[in-house]
C-alpha cells in the first residue's frame, strides 16, 4: 500500500439505490478510497437456521467495486439476529448483577455460546467464499468493538474448564486463590462460581470491588481469552483461505476488559477507534495512539474510526472546530497510522447514531463545512500517502503497561480508593511527551534492551521472572523508574513475603516498610536532598515509607511521621540505575524528575508552545511531524537540521512558524 | 354547580364511629362540602374471588349523605387486594430492570392483566349499582394517580399486538424502527421484546437512555394507551348507567409517563393534584394549572388534591406558611379551578402518610393553625362560589406542548445530557407569564387560529402534517416562535433528510447545518443586529448553526467558529411571521424576546412586584384575579378600568394596594 | 483474670510450620498472651455431609497450648463451606433487591436455613467435645460479626410464623400494620410478603425507605431475632458442656441491623471490634465503647479487634501514627475494656485483607515500627493488668438509645431526609463528654434511678409503659432532656392521638402542634428568654412548634412564622424537671444546654486541651484515666486530690503535665 486508507464505515443497506449512487459520487469528490462494510448485517444475511440471503449485498458490493473503492470487509458478527436470540436464548448473556439479558443493543452475546460460535463461523465461511476473491478487499474487519463479559451458566462452566487447564489440581487452585481466607476451600470444581455482584464482588459507586482478588483476576483473564477465542475462530477461517489479506478488529485504546497485548498476536494489523473527549488534553490522544501502535511496533496501525465532527453518546457532544479534523487526523498519522477513517460516511436516519455526525449529513449534499474539511483532508492525504505510509517509529523510551497489573491494582482493597492505574500512567506519559521523546508501551516481559529509559508506574503485580527481566535491563545499562505500590504481589495476586518491592528489591536497593495513605486533598511534599529534584513538590494519596539498603535518597518527605525519610531513591545497579518514586507527585514534580532522565527527541530541534513533534522512519527517510495544538501561531527552531516540506517541497532550517492548529511534515535531509 | 367543591380525601374506614361523627362536625365548621372516598378500599370490599362486603360502607355513606356532604365517589381500583396478588401473581408487574414485583405499594398492577381488568370491572359495576343512585354523588373518581408502566410477558405480548395493529407488516415496522441499524431486523413478531434495562435501554444517572428511540417511543405510546384502557373500562361502566354524572381521574401535571392530551378525550372534567415544591417559583404552579386547564379548555378543572400544610415524601417537608393555603388555593381558581380539595381531611395514624398534614390533625380538634386557615378559606369560597364557578379563560397566547416530543427529545442520544424539554417550556412560560398574558397549552395539531402568538420550544419531533398546520397558522397572520433542535425527526423518530428544521424550513426560511453543544458552564452570546433584541444575552447548551434563506437575522453569535452567524431569525410568511431562537438563552434574554411578541394581558392594567393577574370569563362577566405572591404589600394600577370587588362589593379604579400574600377578585364593570 | 487479654485473630492454617513456630516466638517477644482461632475454618473441618477433619487443627492447638498462650476459641460458623452452598442452595440468602446470592463473601447464609443451623450445631458440638477441655481456652467466640438479613422464601415463611406468634390474629396484625391505608388488608397469613425492594421499600440514594413503617419495623425485629437464634443455638451447646467458660460474639458498635440490647442477655461478656475512621473525632470512639460497655454494665467488656495500623476496606486507609496504638488501646481500657486484641496477628498473603495491617507484617520479622509499638504496649499492659482488670464504671448520666427507635425514626417518611438518629445522639454525647461526665447508654425501659441526668434525643417511638418509666424517674427527682420529634408513635409505629409528644406530654408539660422542616443550609435560631441559654444559637432541619402547658419557655425562635414561640422548655415535675429541645441546635448550643445540666466528673479535677478523663472502680480503688488526644503537651489540675501513678508509683496532686498522645492511669489515694 502506498497511500493512506481514507474512508470509513458505510451502511448502504440503509439507503435507496439513488442515494447510494449519489454517495459514491460524493466519496469521489472527497477523495475517499475505502469503505468498511457490512458491519451489522448478520440479520439481513440470515433469516433462519438455514436461510441465507446475499443477493442484496452482491448488488451493493458490485456497485462499490465498480466505483473503484477499496473495501474493508466486515464480518457482521457483532450483533446476532433477533430470531437467533429468540430461538436460542442461551446466546444472550447474563450481566454482572446476575440479570439475563433480552435481545437488544450490540455485542450482547455470550462469548462462550456454542450456538453463537457455530453460526458466526458459518456466516464468515460463506462471506469468505462468496466475496473473498474480490480484489478490492484490502482488509478483513472481524466483529466490532468486542466488549461482552458474561456471567451465564455456560461461561461459569467454561471458567471451571479454563481453571482445570491452568491449575490442574484443586489444591493448587486453593493455594493460589488463598481460599483458606474466609473458609472458601473448594473440594470439587463444580463448587466454583463466577466472581460477580452475586458472589464475591460489588459495585462501589462505579469502582468494582472484590473479596478475592485472585479469583476476579482469573475471571478477567478468562473473559479476555473467551472473547479472543470468538475473534480467533473468524480469523482462522479467513486466513485459511486468504492468508495474504490482513485481518483486524477495531480496538478501543486503553480498554480495560480486554488484554490487547495478548490479542495482538492474532491481529495482522492493529486498528482502533479514536474518540478524544471534549476538552481533554491532546497528549491523551497521543498516548492512546502510542499504546495501539506499540501492540505491533514493527508496522503502522490503522485509525479505523474517528468522527467527522460531533459524537452522540457523550454527555456534551461538541462539533469539531474548523481545523480539528485535520489536526487530529495527522496526530494519528504522526504516531504511526496509515489510515484516516471515519464513523460514519453517511449519517443514519434512525436509532441512536442519527445524532452522530457523518461525512455526508442528513441534508444529503456536499455543501457543508464538515464535508468540505473532509474533502480538503482527503486531498492532502492523497498527495502525501506514498511518502509516509509504511514508515514506523523507533523510540528510546518506554512505559511498561500491563493489563493484568491494571486489573490487580484496581481490584486491590486498599490503600486508597483514589488509586487508578491510568492516572499514574498518564502523569508519566505526559512528562515524557513534554521532553519530545518518542514513547513505546511495553509489557513487563518485553525485551527492553533497545530503550535508554523504561518507566513503570505502580507495578503492583509482577512475577519473579519479570523482576529478573528488569534487573537484566538495568544491569546492562538501562535507566528504570518505578513508583509507589510496586512489587507487592506476584502473578496470582499473592503478596511477596520478605519485604516490598519483592522481586524489584534488589535492583532498587530499598525496603518499603509501609504504604501510608491520606484522604483526597491532603498532601505531603518531597524535598530535594540532591540536585536531582530542582525544588520541593507536593505529593499525595499513597506514601511509601522507604528504607534505603543500597540505594541513595534523592528527596525526602517534608511532613508527617516519616518526615526526612526518603521519598525518591536511586540505586546504581550494574551499568544502569533504578529510581523509586515513593508517592504520587503533582505533575510538575514528575515533569522535573523525567526531564532529568528522558533522552528527549532524536533530533536537536526546539519547539515553543503546544507544538507536538514525532518521528516516523523507513529505510530511506526520517519524517518529522510538527503539530501545532494551539489556537495561535508557534515557533519551531530546526537549528542546523535541513528539512524538506513533503507538501510544498520547500526546504527549511533554523526558525520556522506554524499556524494555529496547523500541521507540517518534513523530511530530514542531512544527518 | 354554583359553588366551589371544598373538601377532599377522607378515609372513615380508618376511624371509629365516634371519630367519624366528630369529623363530620368539624367539616361543617370548616365549611367543607365534599368528601372523596373510598379511594383504597378494594381489599375491604372484596375478600375472595366471589365474596364482596359492602355493608360497612353502606353505613359510612349513609352517615355522610345524612350530613349533607357531596360525594366524589372513588372506584378503589388503584390497589388490588393482597389476596388477589397472591392468588394471581400475573397481576403483579415487572419493572424496567426486569424484576417481578411482590405485593406492595400502590398502583402496582400490570395494566394489561386480564385478571386485574376483569375484577376491577366487576367491582366498579357493583359500586355503580349499589351507590350510583345516591344523589350526593356529584363526581366519579376512577383509580388514583395512574402510574404503572410494566414490562411483564403479558405486556410484551400486548405490545406486539399493538404494533401489528399500528404497522400491519414487519417490513413497515423494520423501516420505521430503522432496524437495519445494528442488525436488528425482525422476521417474526415474536422476536420483539419490550425496550427495557434488559434490552435496549439503561438508566444513566437518572436519565433513561435507549439505543432505539423509535422502539422506546412506541413503548411509551403503548404504555400510556394500555393504562388509559384500564381507565376507559371503568369510565364506560359508569357512563353506561349514569351518563349525567361527570367522571374523572386525578392527574399529576407535567407527568411524563402518560399522554394526558390523549387521555383528556375520555375525562369529563379534568382534575389534578397540585403539590408545589418547597422554595419553587410560583409561576411553575401556574404553568401546571394552565396545562391541566388546557386539556379541556371549554370548562373549568378541579383541584382534586393539595396539602393543607406539609407533605411527607419530599426531601424537606416544610409547613405551609400562614397565608400560603389561601394564596395557593386562589391561584388554582385564578387559573380555572372550580374546586379546592385536600389530601387529606384527617391525618392517618399509620403508614407513610401519617407525617403528611391533614385538615384535622392527630391532635383531633379544630384548635390548630391549619384547621383555622382551612375554615377561613372555606368561608371565603362559600361566599364567592356562585360568582366564579363555571367561568373559563380565553387566551391569545399558546405554548405547544407535546408528550410525544417530550419522550422523543429526552430519549435522543445527544447532543447534550442537559437538554430537558420542561426546562425550555418553563423558560418561555415564565417570560410569557411575566407579560400578563393568559397562556393555553396546545398540541402541534391543535387549531391555532384563535392565538396571536404560538410558542413551540424545541419542537424536535414534528410530523409533516403538523408542519403544515403551523404554516397555515402563520400564513394567516399568526406569530410563531420555535427554538433550537426543532424539526429534526418525524413522528416515528426518523430524521428529516434535506435539511433541518424539516417541515418547518419553509415557514422559518432557514437551514440549520449543525447543532453544536458545549459543556455545562460554557456560554456563547447573542448580539443584536436589529432593534428586536435590546442587548447582548448569554446562551448555552446547544447552538444551532443557521443559514438564513428567506429569513432575516435578528441577532448573531458573539463567539466561536460561528461568530457572526445568526442565532435569532425572523421570517415574514404570508400575513404572519415566524421566529427561530437557535440556542438556549438565559431567562432575561427570553424575557426580552417575548416582551416584543406577547399580546400581554387583555386588560390595560399595570402590576408591581410579584402580583399575578388572570382573567376568567363567563357569558356575563370578566373576573380579574389579583394574587400577591410577595411577602410585602404591592401596588396595582387599574387605570381607567372600573371594577367591583366580589367580596367587599367595593368599587375600584386607578391605584390599589394588595397586602402581602393577599388575593382579590374583581368584576370588570365598564368595557 | 488478673491480666489484660493481649493478642488477637490468628490464622495458622494459612502458614507453614516454620512460620508458625517463628510467630510463636514473636508473640512472646511482643507480650502477646491470647490468640483467637479458628474463625473461618468450617470448610477445612468439614468436606462433605459426613466427613470431618480435625487432625490438622489438633496439631495447631497443641502447639499453641504448648507455648502457653490463652485461646479465644472460635466456632468457625461465619462462613459455610462452598460444597454446602453448592449442594444445598437454600442456605444462600436473597438480598433486599430480590437477588438470590451465589456462594461468596462471608456471613452470607440465610439465618433461617435449617441446613445451616443443623450443620452449624453439629460442628460446634464436635468442637466443644474435642477441644472444650483444653485449659487454655478462656473464652468462646461464636460466629463472627453477624450481619445477614435475608429475604428468601424460608425467611418469609418464618416471618409469617413470627407474626402469628406476636399478633395471634390477622385482625390485630391489620390494625397494627394499619393496612386499611392503601388497601393492604390481609385475609390470610400466606398473603404477607417480606418488605423489600420488590414490595414496600426502596433504596433512595442510600437511605432505605418504606411505605409501611410498621411492617418494616417488624421485619427488622424479626431479622435481629432470627440471627440471634443462630447465635443462641451455639451458645447453648457450649454452655451445656462448659457453663463456666464465658461465651461471646464480636459486636460492631452502633450497628443498625441488630438490636444488641436484646442480644446482650445471651452474651456472657460483651466483645466488639473497634475501627475508628480516619480523621474522625475521638469522642466517637469513646461513645462506641460506652455503648458496648453499657450492654452489660456490671462487668468489663473486651476489645476483640482493632487494627495494629492501617485497614484495607476504607476509602482512605491511613497508617496509625506513632502513639495512636497505645492511645486508642488505653481509650478502650479507660471505657471499661479488659483486653486489647488485634485483627490480625499475622498479615495474610492473599485476598482482600492482605492490605490490612498485622502485628507481624509480610516482611516477616519484628523489626518494624508497628511490631515495636505492639511490643511496648504489651509490656505496659503486662505491668498494669492486675491493677485495672475487673474494675467497672458507675456513671451518673445516661443517654437513652433504642434500636427500635433508630429503625422507626429512619424509616419514617418525612419531615426531613437529613434526619439521622445517630447524628442527634452524637451531638448530645459530645456535649456530655466535654463536661467530663461518665456516660451510660440505657434503653427506654431501663431502671433510671441511679442517674442524675438522662438524655433522650429524638425519642420518636415510645410506648406508654416507657413514658411512665420516664415520668417516674422525673417525679423522683431526675433531670430528663429530650428533643424534637419525640413521643410521636407507639411501639407499633402508630401515631399518638391527642397531641404530641404523646406519653411524654405530661412530664414535659407541652403540646407540639407542628413539625416544620427546612432544607439543608436554612437555619432558625434559639434566643434565650431566661438565664438557661447563654446566648443565641443556630438550629436547623426540624422545628417543633411548641405550646407550653405547664412548662416554661427557656428560649424562643428568632425567625419565621413561629418567631417568639418556645424552642426550649422546662417543666418542673414532682421533684425533678424535664426539658424539651425543639430543634436541632448547632453543637455549641447543645454544649451550652448540657453544661447547665450535667453533673460533670465525679472528681474535682480540671483538664486542658483535648485530655479525656474516665473513672473505673473496683471494691478497693478508683482509677483515673488521663488520655491526651492532642499532638502537644497538656496540663491537668488534680487540685487537692492525691493520686498514685500505677506505672511509676509516683504520687501526684495539683498540676500535672501529660505528653502529646500520652496516657496516665492514677489511683485515687484520699477520699
Amino acid at each position: 500500500m502506498s497511500t493512506f486508507f481514507y474512508g470509513g464505515d458505510y451502511n448502504p443497506d440503509q439507503w435507496s439505490d439513488e442515494i447510494v449512487d449519489l454517495d459514491l459520487e460524493l466519496f469521489k469528490k472527497a477523495n475517499i478510497n475505502i469503505v468498511t462494510l457490512p458491519v451489522f448485517s448478520w440479520a439481513k444475511f440470515q433469516s433462519s437456521d438455514t436461510e441465507y440471503h446475499f443477493e442484496w449485498f452482491d448488488k451493493i458490493i458490485n456497485k462499490i467495486t465498480a466505483s473503484g473503492l477499496n473495501i474493508c470487509m466486515a464480518t457482521s458478527t457483532a450483533v446476532q439476529p433477533a430470531w437467533m436470540s429468540h430461538k436460542y436464548p442461551e446466546i444472550l448473556p447474563v450481566d454482572f448483577e446476575g440479570r439475563k439479558r433480552a435481545f437488544g443493543g450490540r455485542v450482547k452475546f455470550c462469548p462462550n455460546s456454542e450456538i453463537y460460535r457455530e453460526f458466526a463461523s458459518k456466516l464468515v465461511t460463506k462471506l469468505v467464499e462468496r466475496y473473498g476473491n474480490n480484489k478490492n478487499i484490502k482488509l478483513w474487519h472481524v466483529g466490532n468493538e468486542y466488549d461482552n463479559w458474561c456471567y451465564c451458566p455456560k461461561c461459569q462452566s467454561e471458567f471451571r474448564n479454563w481453571l482445570k487447564e491452568k491449575y490442574s489440581t484443586l489444591d493448587e487452585l486453593n493455594r493460589v486463590w488463598y481460599t483458606s481466607f474466609w473458609g472458601h476451600t473448594f473440594y470439587s470444581w463444580d463448587e466454583i462460581v463466577a466472581p460477580s455482584g452475586l458472589s464475591e464482588m460489588w459495585n462501589d459507586n462505579g469502582r468494582v470491588r472484590t473479596n478475592f482478588q485472585s479469583i476476579s483476576l482469573d475471571y478477567a483473564r478468562f473473559m479476555s481469552d473467551s472473547i479472543l477465542d470468538c475473534y480467533k475462530l473468524e480469523y482462522k477461517i479467513i486466513k485459511d483461505r486468504f492468508p495474504q489479506i490482513p485481518v483486524t478488529t477495531n480496538f478501543m485504546g486503553f480498554f480495560k476488559p480486554l488484554n490487547y497485548f495478548k490479542w495482538a498476536e492474532f491481529i495482522d494489523v492493529i486498528s482502533w477507534d479514536s474518540y478524544p473527549g471534549v476538552g481533554e488534553p491532546y497528549f491523551l490522544t497521543s498516548m492512546r495512539h502510542d499504546l495501539m501502535r506499540s501492540l505491533k511496533k514493527d508496522r503502522p496501525f490503522l485509525l479505523m474510526e474517528q468522527t467527522p465532527s460531533q459524537t452522540n453518546w457523550a454527555p456534551y457532544n461538541s462539533c469539531k472546530r474548523p481545523g480539528d479534523l485535520k489536526l487530529q487526523s495527522f496526530q494519528a498519522i504522526a504516531h504511526g497510522s496509515d489510515s484516516v477513517m471515519f464513523f460514519q460516511l453517511r449519517r443514519s436516519v434512525g436509532a441512536c447514531e442519527k445524532l452522530h455526525s457523518g461525512v455526508i449529513d442528513h441534508v444529503g449534499h456536499g455543501e457543508t463545512r464538515v464535508f468540505r474539511e473532509c474533502t480538503e483532508l482527503g486531498d492532502v492525504l492523497n498527495k502525501l500517502g506514498s511518502q509516509i505510509t509504511g514508515s514506523i517509529m523507533e523510540n528510546k523510551t518506554a512505559i511498561i503497561f500491563d493489563w493484568e497489573n491494571w486489573w490487580a491494582l484496581e481490584y486491590s482493597s486498599g490503600p486508597s480508593t483514589e488509586l487508578f492505574y491510568l492516572n499514574e500512567i498518564e502523569k508519566y506519559y505526559n512528562a515524557l511527551h513534554k521532553t519530545g521523546a518518542g514513547i513505546d508501551f511495553v509489557t513487563p516481559d518485553s525485551d527492553l534492551s533497545q530503550y535508554s529509559l523504561v518507566v513503570a508506574p505502580c507495578l503492583y503485580l509482577i512475577s519473579n521472572r519479570n523482576g529478573r527481566n528488569i534487573e537484566t535491563y538495568v544491569k546492562n545499562g538501562g535507566k528504570f523508574v518505578t513508583s509507589f505500590m510496586s512489587g507487592v504481589v506476584n502473578e496470582t495476586d499473592l503478596a511477596y513475603l520478605g519485604g516490598y518491592p519483592g522481586p524489584l528489591s534488589n535492583v532498587l536497593g530499598i525496603w518499603v516498610e509501609e504504604f501510608d495513605s491520606l484522604p483526597k486533598g491532603k498532601f505531603n511534599t518531597g524535598i530535594p536532598t540532591s540536585s536531582f529534584l530542582d525544588r520541593e513538590y507536593k505529593c499525595e494519596m499513597v506514601f511509601d515509607i522507604i528504607h534505603t539498603l543500597n540505594a541513595q535518597s534523592l528527596a525526602i518527605y517534608g511532613n508527617d511521621y516519616y518526615k526526612d525519610l526518603p521519598v525518591i531513591t536511586k540505586n546504581i545497579f550494574g551499568s544502569g540505575d533504578a529510581y523509586y518514586i515513593g508517592s504520587s507527585f503533582e505533575q510538575d514534580g514528575i515533569d522535573s524528575i523525567i526531564r532529568k532522565l528522558s533522552p528527549g527527541s532524536d533530533l536537536n530541534i526546539e519547539v515553543f508552545g503546544n507544538v507536538e513533534t514525532t518521528l516516523r522512519k523507513n529505510s530511506m527517510d526520517k519524517l518529522l511531524f510538527l503539530l501545532n495544538h494551539d489556537e495561535c501561531k508557534n515557533k519551531i527552531d530546526l537549528k542546523n537540521n535541513q528539512f524538506q516540506n513533503l507538501q510544498t517541497l520547500e526546504k527549511h532550517s533554523g526558525q520556522l512558524e506554524l499556524n494555529a492548529k496547523d500541521v507540517m511534515v518534513l523530511r530530514l535531509l542531512n544527518e
